[in-house]
C-alpha cells in the first residue's frame, strides 16, 4: 500500500492483520473495543486493496465506505435487522464482515461471490441490487412490513449521492413521510456516482457541505435569540417568524425536512464515533431520518483518491503502482463509438450527445471535452434521458444517447411511448449488450434484442466489428426515425475485418457462400460463427454465413431463398431466447427448421465472458457440434 | 349549466357563445381585448359541457385549467413556440383554441381527434404526452435545442401536481438548473393527481398554500428589516444571516428554489390578470422559472368540483344532472377484482395493496377505506410502487399492485430485476390489458403479453371472465413467485359462466371439445371466440375451443396433442403478433400450423373496442372466415 495522501503508512501484502482476523461472522465486529475500529478500517482497506487487486472489481467507492460500514453493523443485528444497499457495488466491506472475508478471492469469478449483494448467497444481504436508486423503495417497503407485522427489526437503507439523481428514488423520497416508524437512510456523499454529480440536488448538497463556515455565526445568533423575551403579541409573531425562518438557516437539508425527512449532518463519514453517534440520535425518531455523511470515494489509495473513476470498475492491477496487470490490447467496441462520434459530430454540428451518468463507460468523454455544449450527462435518469433526446430530436437536431443494454430497460416506457410513437430520429448507442460477464445477473445485456424487437417503428442494427459499428453509425444519423446500435463488451475481432460489404437499410450480410449449412449469426456470435465456419471447412462441408445486422425483423426472404440450396440452418445469438431474432424466424418460417444457439430464458450468473458461453453452449464448437448434428 | 359553487350562471346548451365564436385558429385569441376573457373562460367551460358530455372524455381536469390555457395562449405564438403538456388530457382547451373546435364532437371517437396532444394531429401539439411526469424533459429538450440552434421560441411546460410524484418529472427537475435560458414551468395545483396527491411533496405545496395567511406578518418584517442600518463587522454578518434566512421564509417553493429553479407563487389560477402577470414576470429570466398557481379541479361544473375524481375520465351524461347518459349494465373486471381483493384480504391480513395513484380505477377504492393500514397509494410513481412491493413480499406479506397494463411499462426494469430475479411473491393485477378504446395509442395494454413472456420465474394468467379472475385470484396468493393476473377492460361475459373447470396452475382450459378446427384464444378473446365456435357448429363444424389461462409458457404438449385429431388450429388474442403467444407457439411447433388473429405490430389509435376489433380483424366473425379458409 502506498503512502497515502492523508499520510496513512505505506504496508504491503505482507501485514499482519491482527484484528480482521477476528471478524469471521456477523456478530464479531461487537466484540471488538471501540478502540480498534480505526485498526479494523485501516486493515479491510489493505485487505480489500489485496483482494480486488487480484480479482478486479469496484474499487474506489468500497475504500470509501469502511467506516460507514464498521458502523453500521455496530448498530445493527445481521441477519435480522435490514441494511439495504443502493447499486450494490459497494457492499464489498459489508461481505468481509459477514462471513465472507476468506471468499474475497472468489469475487465476480464464475461460481464464485457475488459483487453486488443477493440474498441467495448471504442472508445478510437483504435484496437484490444491481441498478441504481433502488434501496429507499426497498427499505420503505421493509419498514412498513415491519409496522404491520409488529416486529421490532431495525432498517437502514445506505444510498449514494448519484442514487438520489434518479427518479426512482425521489419518489421513494416523497413516500418516506407517510412512514411512522424509524428508517435510517445513509446518504453517502462522495460528490460522484461514477463521474462528477450533476444537477440541482447536487449542487444543493454542495452547498451543504461548505456551510460548515458559516457554524460561528448560527452560535451568536441562536445565543441572542434565546435571549429576547417573548412579550405583546405583533412582537411574538415576529419573533416566531424570525425564528422559524432562522431554522430553516440552521438546519441544513432543508430540502430533505420540506419532504418530511428528519435530517442529520452533514458529517465526517470517516469517523466511526461520529457516525454512531448519529445513528444513535436517528434511531429515536418514529419517522424516516436521513445522515448525511461526506467522504472521500478511494479513501486511503492514493491513485483511487487521484482517479475515483477510472478506479470505479477496475481489472486485476499492480497494487504498488496502480497499473493494470495485464496490458489491455486490442479495440473495444466503447471506443470504436467513442471516436466514430467524434468524426460524426465534427463534420455534423446538429449531432448532440446525452448520457445517463456514464460519461466515461459508454466513451462519450472526449465528446464532453470537446463540445460541452452539445453533451448532457444527465445523472442516472435513464427515463428522463431518453424523452429529453426525444424533444432534441424534434427540434431537429441529432441526438445520440449512450447507454449500456442493461440500463436501457429503465427506459422502456419512453423509448415504446415517446421515441418510438413519433418516430423520433434519436441514435440509441446501447453497449454492454448481450454477455456482460463478472458484473452477473443484474447487468446482463440479453433482454434488449427481445424488448425492442416490440417497438414500432424502430430500426435495430447489430454490429459484428469496429468497422460495422462505424458503418452503422454513419447510416443510424441519416434514418428518418429511432436507430438502436446494440454492441458487445469487449474487443472487436480484427479476423471479421476482411468482411465489409456497405451497410444498407435491412440487408443482412452474406459473409461465406456454401451450400450445406447455412449459419446465421448477429453481434458478437458472428466471431463465433466464423470461427465454426473454417472448423466446418476443415472437415470438408461448404458452410453459408451470414451476419444478421438488422435484428428488429427477420429475414424471411433471405432464409426462405438459401433454404433452397441448405438443408440446415443453425442462428446464434447472446440473448435469451424467447422474444430472439431466432424465435421470431422459426415462427416465421414454419417450412425451414432453425437450431437455435442462444441462451437459456433465465437470469446468467457472473463469470468471464469465455466462461459463459462456455457453460451455455455459445462457442464456436458448439455451433459445430449443433450444426453437424442437425445436417 | 347548473348553477355553480361560485354562483355563475346556470346556461344550458342554447348560450350564444359570442366570443367563442370569433376564435378559430391560434392568433384569434390576441386579438380580443383584455375584458373579453372572462367571457370566453365561460363559454369554453359551457362548451366543454356541452361537447364532452356527448363525447365523453376527461371533463375535471379540463374545467379547471381554463384560465390557464387562456393565458398561455395570449402569451404565445403557435406553432412556433411551444405549449409542454404532461399527461395531456388537460389539453381540450388548448384544442378549442388551436382551431380544432368544431371537431370536439369527434373527440377520442374512431377517426375524430384525439384526446391527447398529438402533433400528427396539429403542429400546435408539440409532442405526445399521455403517461404522465414526461413533459419537463421534453421542455428541457426543447430549450437546450433551441439555445444550440440560436433561435428565440419561447417554451412553457405545464404540469400538474400529480405530475411531481413520478421519477421522471424529479429528475428533470434536477436537471433543470442547467439551463441558462427562459423555460417556464406552470404548476397546475389542483391537489390531486386523479385522486387525492400523497406524499412529502405534496403536503410541502399544502403548507405554501396555507401560507398566504402569513403574508401580513411577512411585510412587517421586511420593513423593519429594511431599517436596520448596517454597521460593524459581527453586525453586518448577523444582519446578513437573518436576511438569508428570512428570504427562505418569505418566498415560498425554496424546495425548488434550492433545486435551482426561481419560483413565482402561489397564485389564483383561474385569474386570467394575475397569471398573465406572472407569465410576464417569468419570461424575464434566463433561467427556468415556476409558476405556482392554484386551481379548482372541475371548475364551474358543481358535480365535477364534488367529485373531481368522478369526474375525472366520463362516459356521456346529462348536463343539468351530472348523470350518465347510458345506464352502465354488467358488471366490469375491475368490480370482480375489487370485491374478491375485500374478500381475500378478510380472510388473510397478509394481504396488502399497492397502488400508483389510481385507487379508483384500479378496484382499490373498497380496499383503501376499509384497510388504510394495509394500503399504500404512492403517486404515480411506478417504479418505486413494484420495487416497493417486493420488500413487502420479502418480509412474508402479500403484496397486490394493482396497475393497468400501459403503466407497468413504466417499471419494466424493476418487475425484470427486483421481483423477478429474486422471485418474490408479489401479485399484478394488470387491469386494462388489451385494447382500451377511445384513450388510444399511448393507452392501448397490448404490449404486455410480449415483454412480460420475457420475464424469468414469471407466471402470467389471463382470465376469460370474471368468474376466473377470482380463481386465479386464489391461485395467485398461494403461488410462491410472482404472478400478474392480466385483465381487459370493460364487462365480464355472462356467456361463458358455464364453463369453470378448476384453475391449477400451468393448465389451460379445453372449453368445447371437437375434432375439426381448434381455436385458442386468451382474454377478452375467449368470448369473440366462443361466438366464433358457436357459429362454426351451426355451420355444420365441430370446433374445440381452449382457453389459454397461462400465456407466459406456450402449451406446446397440448398443441401436439390436439394436432392428432385437428387440422386447423387458430390462436386469438388482443396483442401486439411481435412477442405474442400466437409467435411463440408457431416458433416452438414447427410441424402444426397456427393462424395469428392479433393486432399488427404498432400503435392502435382510438375508437371504441368493437370498433377496433372490426377494424383489425379480431371479431368473432374474422376467427369464423380465418378458420374456415384455413381448414
Amino acid at each position: 500500500m502506498k503512502a497515502t495522501a492523508d499520510g496513512q503508512p505505506s504496508v504491503k501484502g505482507t501485514a499482519l492483520m491482527t484484528v480482521l482476523e477476528q471478524i469471521n461472522k456477523p456478530d464479531d465486529i461487537k466484540k471488538l473495543p471501540e478502540d480498534q475500529l480505526n485498526v479494523l478500517a485501516q486493515e479491510i482497506r489493505e485487505y480489500l486493496l489485496q483482494s480486488v487487486s487480484q480479482t478486479g472489481g469496484h474499487l474506489a467507492s468500497n475504500l470509501g465506505i469502511v467506516e460507514i460500514t464498521i458502523a453500521l453493523h455496530r448498530y445493527l443485528n445481521l441477519p435480522e435487522d435490514k441494511l439495504v444497499f443502493d447499486v450494490g457495488h459497494q457492499s464489498y466491506v459489508h461481505k468481509i464482515l459477514t462471513g465472507r472475508k476468506q471468499e474475497m478471492n472468489t469475487l465476480r469469478q464464475l461460481d464464485g461471490i457475488s459483487g453486488f449483494p443477493d440474498p441467495n448467497e448471504s442472508d445478510c444481504d437483504a435484496f437484490v441490487a444491481g441498478h441504481a436508486s433502488t434501496a429507499l423503495s426497498v427499505a420503505l417497503g421493509f419498514a412498513h412490513a415491519r409496522d404491520i407485522k409488529g416486529t421490532d427489526e431495525k432498517i437502514v437503507a445506505l444510498i449514494g449521492d448519484g442514487s438520489l439523481t434518479g427518479g426512482m428514488c425521489l419518489e421513494a423520497l416523497n413516500n418516506a413521510s407517510s412512514l411512522n416508524s424509524n428508517l435510517i437512510i445513509v446518504l453517502n456523499d462522495n460528490e460522484r456516482s461514477i463521474s462528477e454529480n450533476v444537477g440541482g440536488l447536487s449542487n444543493y448538497l454542495g452547498k451543504i457541505r461548505s456551510s460548515a463556515r458559516y457554524n460561528n455565526a448560527k452560535r451568536v445568533v441562536q445565543k441572542w435569540l434565546a435571549k429576547i423575551p417573548l412579550v405583546g403579541e405583533p412582537l411574538i409573531q415576529f419573533i416566531r417568524t424570525v425564528k422559524e425562518s432562522l431554522k430553516r438557516l440552521f438546519i441544513s437539508g432543508m430540502y430533505f425536512e420540506d419532504l418530511g425527512i428528519t435530517y442529520i449532518g452533514p458529517i465526517d463519514g470517516h469517523d466511526i464515533h461520529q457516525i454512531s453517534e448519529a445513528i444513535e440520535s436517528a434511531s429515536k425518531f418514529d419517522a424516516p431520518v436521513l445522515i448525511h455523511c461526506l467522504t472521500k470515494k478511494g479513501k486511503g489509495y492514493t491513485p483511487a483518491m487521484a482517479h475515483p473513476a477510472q478506479y470505479h470498475g477496475v481489472d486485476p492491477f499492480d497494487v504498488e503502482t496502480g497499473a493494470p496487470l495485464k496490458e489491455s490490447c486490442g479495440t473495444s467496441f466503447t471506443s470504436v463509438f467513442s471516436d466514430k462520434i467524434m468524426e460524426l459530430a465534427e463534420k455534423d454540428e446538429r449531432i448532440v450527445a446525452v448520457t445517463a451518468a456514464m460519461p466515461y463507460g459508454t466513451g462519450l468523454y472526449d465528446f464532453k471535452k470537446q463540445y460541452p455544449d452539445r453533451f448532457f450527462d444527465v445523472g442516472i435518469a435513464e427515463e428522463h434521458a431518453i424523452t429529453f433526446a426525444g424533444a432534441l430530436a424534434a427540434s431537429g437536431l441529432k441526438p445520440v444517447v449512450a447507454i449500456y443494454s442493461t440500463f436501457l430497460q429503465r427506459g422502456f416506457d419512453q423509448l415504446l411511448n415517446d421515441i418510438c410513437m413519433q418516430k423520433l430520429p434519436v441514435v440509441f448507442a446501447v453497449d454492454r449488450a448481450g454477455l456482460v460477464g463478472n458484473d452477473g445477473k443484474t447487468h446482463q445485456g440479453i433482454f434488449d434484442e427481445s424488448f425492442l424487437a416490440l417497438m414500432p417503428n424502430l430500426t435495430v442494427m447489430s454490429p459484428k466489428n469496429g468497422l460495422e459499428l462505424q458503418d452503422m453509425l454513419e447510416l443510424a444519423f441519416v434514418c428518418e426515425g429511432p436507430v438502436v446500435i446494440r454492441y458487445p463488451r469487449g474487443k472487436v475481432d480484427p479476423a471479421l475485418d476482411e468482411f465489409r460489404q456497405p451497410v444498407v437499410m435491412n440487408e443482412n450480410e452474406i459473409m461465406l457462400e456454401g451450400h450445406d449449412i447455412c449459419i446465421m449469426a448477429t453481434g458478437a456470435m458472428v466471431s463465433q460463427a466464423y470461427k465454426a465456419c473454417l472448423i466446418l471447412k476443415e472437415e470438408g462441408y461448404n458452410p453459408t454465413l451470414v451476419n444478421i445486422r438488422f435484428v428488429h425483423d427477420v429475414d424471411t426472404d433471405l432464409v426462405r431463398r438459401l433454404s433452397e440450396s441448405h438443408k440446415t440452418f443453425v442462428m446464434a445469438e447472446e440473448a435469451v431466447y424467447t422474444g430472439s431474432y431466432t424465435q421470431r424466424l422459426q415462427a416465421a418460417l414454419n417450412d425451414v427448421r432453425i437450431e437455435a444457439v442462444t441462451l437459456p430464458d433465465g437470469f446468467i450468473e457472473h463469470g468471464t465472458i469465455v466462461q459463459l458461453r462456455e457453460r451455455y453452449h455459445l462457442t464456436a464448437q458448439d455451433i459445430v457440434t449443433l450444426s453437424k448434428k442437425s445436417s
